[in-house]
């Protein structure tokens, strides 16, 4: 049996590629977005009351990997990148149905022009990204704090300090006009090491970018410190 | 855009109608159910490492309601089904996408003459439910006590007290044999008071039914009680 979902919103955020986005979306606090809603579901109406919840699951669509198909099995980067489990012992994005499951901070309502979206904190989704589905948090359904996280028991605990070059520190500037969280949020994301789990423990002389918004963050990384090398407009 | 999305599995569950089930799964904790692998999906390496994981998440399709579309406000029988709530702030099942999630208790995964099964504890979900998605619960990115629940803030306490006519409890015994979980079953699922909002706080003498299993259970309400008047082979 198959069946027919429809994109409901899109996302509006920092990530504007897979690269570095944190594993869940409270690990990097300062990635807030917006969920933009799209008709016909525009309507002030399918949010009433909604803001007396704080927190939303959002399911969404694994829009750039869903090309690649599944795998009945994959390699965590919790564990190291080498080992293999189940894919649906995973939240990876290669799964039979393309979807996702996010729950995220909500911070309010927008309404402007005839536009309707809702204010996130904390997300772990790509600037782009289809949401099909919206629901309020239930915590005495939801929270199961003594559940059995396997794997992942515990949230990681960012390994990397994160220092500016002076150039970079420069760069920054005219960039905090339009996103006073900038410096917050390449700190966050650069402290969770965003590399590949092979290059890891190992001495790594590459240069790395990542891109944020409409900048470019160039960074090198000598473990326990990870350098911001420049901030620069985007190709 | 618009996503296809296709059937992993099936639920097998004591609940035959919507009637009378609760509204979140661990309401009623003795409706074990299971959840059948269909091809190509039921290879047991998409599951490995799974036990690992206490609770699962499943991504599911309202497959019973969803022909009668979504409204942009609902009345949720929390707040006593008078009030209308944008379809957003609700887990109702008249939503855009019929998408349901729910978490549920993993026992186990069975494997037996080519079929492959995950083991669930206390579900709120019909028998012949399509299930979309499973992931694993992740206690420290999913568990959110402090969350703000609006107009659920906390569990329903079952409102009323079951008891068994003799002839219910006569009728039961045969049933026992295949369900040792029956009795405590539908004490649980009628403690709830599954009538409409409406027909509470008044006077009540209809008789009622609901289909567990293979068995028709007859009801009658008078708060704070729930008689239980038989347990008859649904036909």
């Amino acid at each position: 049996m198959k069946f027919e979902i429809d994109t409901l919103g899109i996302i509006r955020s920092p990530y504007k590629e897979k690269f570095a986005i944190p594993r869940q979306p409270g690990l990097v606090k300062s990635a807030r977005a917006r969920l933009e809603l799209r008709p016909p579901y525009d309507q002030p109406d399918v949010l009433r009351g909604i803001e007396q919840f704080s927190h939303l699951w959002l399911s969404f669509v694994f829009h750039q990997t869903m090309a690649q198909g599944w795998h009945p099995t994959v390699r965590p980067p919790r564990l190291g990148g080498n080992e293999r489990v189940g894919v649906f012992a995973t939240r990876s994005t290669f799964r039979p149905n393309p979807l996702g499951l996010s729950v995220v901070e909500l911070h309010g309502v927008g309404r402007e022009r005839g536009k309707l979206w809702l204010e996130l904190g904390a997300v772990d989704l790509l600037d782009g990204t289809p949401i099909v589905d919206i629901k309020p948090y239930i915590p005495y359904a939801d929270s199961l704090p003594d559940a059995r996280g396997g794997f992942a028991p515990d949230a990681p605990t960012p390994p990397l300090a994160v220092n500016f070059s002076p150039e970079a520190e420069q760069q920054l500037q005219p960039w905090l006009k339009a996103h006073p969280e900038l410096r917050l949020l390449v700190s966050e994301v650069l402290a969770q090491d965003p590399r590949p789990a092979y290059k890891k423990g190992k001495p790594d002389d590459k240069e790395y970018g990542v891109r944020l918004f409409d900048c470019n963050v160039r960074f090198r990384i000598s473990e326990p410190s990870c350098l911001v090398l420049a901030i620069e407009p985007a190709q």
